[in-house]
């Protein structure tokens, strides 16, 4: 039943059960699956057919810069990218803070959540040689195509995506920049001819945005970029609950600060939060979402925090009470938590360093973003203008 | 009962008449009148008060680049852009290129149209070292701030600008950016912190909207911009008329060609198009537009032309029959127009030549954008990203 349910969600988004990986795969804007490093290690493509045209891989990400991360957004987010990082993708990552405006901002607070958001990224293994780690802002390109993207955007398929609607439902006055979230989002990923994006399933509809972004100025203007496409979670880290209403999603927003761990909590924190998550009155540890959201929202934790599958962690599990389990889980998470929780810590007393971080950031992905920005004003008739010669002389030095 | 119409229109407007200049001023915005050098020669002031700061007397205006000019286009925009340069007006003008992408373009066509318009516009008098004469699309500022901007517009209120209504009313699916275009004309302005720009009264309504920002973002985030007020053609360049149907504005989109007189048009065509103008039946030339508007558009053009007052244009005109003064007329605009047409054919010729002053004006343009953005970037916290030191060789050594 539970698979079930899943399986009619999941469709309904456009993916499909692959057999040969045992694994669910998006095929809703393209049927040409794609490869990715499993447990076991075997290599990315870093070349790719899309659109039947080959393209190099590199995967683009944005993190809002909104305040202290949660442990959903540490899993969901933050390490899924370390992990493309890792396994030797080309990772384009990026503090949005200028989706940050499309909501009211304390202006002080987002550089210091910029910096915060830089200090806990490089705590959690972002190797800024590696990966290519900027502020949004620094990119001038990112908001240029925006604005040539928001001329081949309609009105009314923007105004009827869920998160606009969810979003403005309760604004007395909604600002544009709301509906024009999705197609700065469609920017970001174009502007560095991005081929994936590592999404939850909730975002998967304003990446669609961006794939018929990417139709109609291929109808208007010829092919110039690959249809980026998700890259879903198969740890379940786009599922973290809240601690005290295992229906809902954890979420910065929730009045209850007991609901949701924060990457800055102390181990006695973190213990304290998991004591009294809200479970049932079963003593024994199951994973089944649908009918136990608070037991197996604690195993999800158990699961991401140890990296063991569900199966193994109900088996050790086995004989242990809700209670005595939310020990296991309780330590598992300080275990995973507190380094990360002490590099930042360490990071966040040198700003000068993340501050160059974000330049050498800047300027690696400016040089980028320029490739791709040339193409397109040299497409829409803006070459006399963008074909001079800008000298980065920072950005050649650095990049 | 004419005096009287205007009237009404233009207090509406937010227009008050004032007898010491004998002339309509805007007070719609503010109360503080602004001082132009008038034909005797008064200095302009450079600084002025606008919401109780001083500020630098600037004047910012694009114009599209959508092909052949007609002489509304000149002495609505292009001529009276010349006169405020002339006045010793600090003035930026710029091939609106990122607008012209609101509606469907030819992309090729869009960079042959901003170079004729370069030319045009080089030949009509503007002098590329006292006006900063750049391509809008050549300083990524103005789209940046038009996505800040956004997130402070609201979408109701640009939902309902008449020019909104009227373009989208044809249209099956309306572009977003067309919603989004007094936005980024108030990015153009703001971002050069312009006190005034030159308008027609149709547009009065899309600078009310830049003012409306400038408050708000006051409001968010202290005072940063002056209030951009309208500068209104008092020589009825505003008010040249279809020599089809003299109802019409002239307009670029009428589908007879014969209705526009247009700055590439030989001395004959100009010669014929006015003999076949459309009048009435009464021989006697007068300047009344509502009940005589075919032969008081030929006034108008007449005044334009010779730099006449309306006055002065029927007394000249006694004792004519219209179809004699249409010949007065057409030499009149072939007189002002031959010599434009020539220096325009001239400078078409060398498309180096052009793209080096547009270059030249960019570069100008980006040091002075750099200015207020970095300002803008430091308010809303985007500091640490923007205050990088962007090295523009190319700026520096031109600016």
């Amino acid at each position: 039943m539970v698979i079930f349910k899943k399986t009619m969600a999941l469709a309904k988004y456009g993916f499909v059960y692959c057999k040969r990986r045992l694994k669910w795969e998006f095929r809703g804007l393209s049927n040409i699956s794609y490869q990715v490093k499993d447990r076991e290690g075997t290599k990315i493509d870093t070349k790719e057919i899309i659109n039947s045209e080959v393209w190099n891989r590199r995967v683009v990400s944005g993190l809002q810069p909104t305040g202290a991360l949660h442990v959903g957004n540490y899993f969901g987010a933050v390490r899924r990218c370390v992990r493309l990082q890792d396994q030797g993708d080309d990772l384009m990552l990026f503090i949005a803070d200028l989706h940050a405006h499309t909501t009211p901002q304390d202006p002080g607070k987002v550089q210091e959540n910029s910096l915060e958001l830089t200090a806990l990224l490089l705590a959690s293994g972002v190797d800024p040689e590696r990966t290519v780690l900027f502020a949004q802002s620094a990119v001038p390109r990112h908001a240029e195509l925006c604005w040539l993207l928001a001329c081949l955007a309609t009105h009314a398929r923007l105004a009827h995506l869920p998160q606009f609607k969810e979003k403005s439902a309760n604004m007395k006055e909604v600002p544009i920049g709301l509906l024009l979230y999705p197609v700065l989002q469609a920017a970001d990923v174009l502007v560095y001819r991005g081929t994936h994006v590592p999404v939850g399933a909730d975002q998967v509809q304003h990446l669609q945005v961006a794939s018929q972004l990417v139709r109609t100025f291929h109808h208007r203007f010829g092919k110039l970029f690959p249809t980026p496409r998700p890259i879903l979670p198969d740890d379940g880290s786009d599922r973290v609950r809240s601690l005290r209403d295992p229906i809902k999603k954890m979420s910065k927003s929730d009045s209850d600060p007991k609901s949701r761990i924060l990457l800055s909590d102390s181990d006695e924190v973190i213990k304290l939060k998991i004591r009294k998550a809200v479970t049932d009155f079963t003593p024994q540890v199951t994973f089944d979402p649908d009918t136990r959201p608070g037991v197996s929202n604690l195993v999800t934790l158990h699961c991401l925090a140890s990296d063991k599958l569900i199966e193994e962690a109900v088996e050790e599990a086995d004989g242990l009470t809700t209670a005595q389990y939310k020990r296991v889980v309780g330590d598992a998470l300080c275990e995973a938590l507190a380094p990360i929780r002490e590099r930042a810590r360490q990071l966040r007393a040198r700003p000068d360093l993340l501050r160059d971080v974000l330049r050498h950031g800047a300027a690696r992905a400016r040089v980028r973003a320029d490739v791709v920005y040339a193409d397109v004003a040299d497409r829409l008739g803006l070459t006399t203008i963008a074909s001079e010669p800008r000298v980065h002389t920072h950005a050649l030095r650095l990049a």
